[in-house]
């Protein structure tokens, strides 16, 4: 449809990153940037994509969404690219093997805008088109949003699943007097933690669990691990209890040691 | 995203029907199918599509929602395409200088979900990629419907228009006979841990953290328990979780034993 007018101003708030993992098509990646723009959403953030970056087809496809394809960044692995976050979605058309929350577009729409109303960072996952996310990028989540679709045919194109929760995010933030409970009220000396310290609380359990032999059988490890982190995510930490965790793993350990 | 599971019966009442006026690309009039498949609406309607029909980009383009491709009518001008409608809606991205009734994609959800439960025949007009519908064409409607997004870039893909009213119409359908989401989507073979068992997960862990020596400033300990306690509590713990837990504080601690 056609419409756009450029003198309208609109001054969006920092609205959360849209990660894409693998893209495979820059046509894609350049449609899910129109959407995010229509969306008033801006942070895009690309996991490897698979043709490269910058990518020509994008720009074309985005439709006049340039800004969004030139600030574009790019990252090696779903870890860097949410590491700065403290609150993270993963989009899954199909229930997972996984115990996760599983909340609605417009419920996670609700979620950001609490958190980033009260200075956090967010960000939604998006997965390859063919296949979706993997479980190991699903379990840098905080929540899962399934966008709820015809379940004979829910396969979505991937800029129709950015819509999906863009334009919830949108009419939150476009009805922003609406508030509602369960967010997590926190201590003011407190803060989210970010994904980079639940990554170093993680990778300190798993290293004291491979020397304690917890982890011992090989082809069980990475499922364990996965488990793990999943369950240890769900909790919502705060940086103070990141340090909290991470002192009981030590004191735990440590007569062990002596 | 991945993940249509046809075995999943989906049996949609007769949706709004989705009439696209002169749609310019095959592949464009495909993807608003696939999205069209995707919110449970099969109806599809064409007006003097421009490079004919049928078309074979766009069968390609939707992505296994052949039925709605196969099944497509085709009609000279949009007066033939709604003649046995009964309530018309038109899609536009601006504001028209005309009087009309301009309503929100969820509340021509809610009518047409009503008007169709009482027997009658309802349809939703787009208009070409570039230009949006005419006013001609939006005289045959009965009221408006604009799609909230940023008054920047407000500029949607053809498909995007579909799916964020399709959207709308399928919501409203599920909502009749279906329960919010914000379940724990869980493993079949586990179940939530219930209190005794997270009791005795904090038990075992707290007197370990006694004898390592954590907890040896007597009058924190009430305190650092509680903290600890709620950020676990938090996690919404499996049962198959809190026996992990517990492998876990046990192999810790098990050399240090020895």
């Amino acid at each position: 449809m056609a419409g756009t007018d450029s003198t309208k101003p609109f001054a969006p708030s920092p609205g959360p990153a849209v990660i894409l993992v693998e893209a495979q098509l820059g046509e894609n990646i350049g449609m899910a940037a129109r959407a995010m723009l229509n969306c008033g959403l801006t942070e895009l953030r690309l996991v490897s994509p698979r043709d490269g970056w910058p990518n020509e087809d994008a720009l074309t496809a985005s439709a006049g969404a340039d800004t969004v394809i030139n600030n574009a960044q790019v990252f090696d692995t779903t870890a860097d690219a949410v590491a700065d976050l403290q609150l993270v979605f993963a989009t899954t058309a199909r229930p997972r093997d996984m115990t996760n929350r599983v909340i609605t577009p417009s419920q996670a729409a609700g979620e950001a805008h609490r958190f980033i109303n009260e200075g956090g960072s967010t960000g939604v996952l998006f997965g390859r088109e063919s296949k979706g996310l993997k479980n190991d990028d699903i379990v840098q989540s905080d929540a899962i949003i399934m966008v709820p679709v015809n379940p004979a045919f829910s396969s979505l194109n991937l800029a129709q699943a950015v819509f999906a929760i863009g334009h919830e995010w949108f009419k939150a933030e476009a009805s922003s007097d609406e508030k509602a409970a369960d967010d997590l009220s926190m201590p003011k000396e407190t803060r989210p933690a970010n994904k980079a310290e639940l990554e170093r609380l993680f990778e300190h359990l798993e290293e004291e669990l491979d020397a304690s032999g917890f982890l011992h059988v090989a082809e069980k490890r990475p499922g364990m691990v996965r488990n793990i982190r999943n369950m240890l995510q769900r909790a919502g930490l705060t940086e103070q209890e990141v340090r909290t965790l991470r002192g009981i793993i030590t004191s735990l350990v440590t007569k062990r040691r002596q």
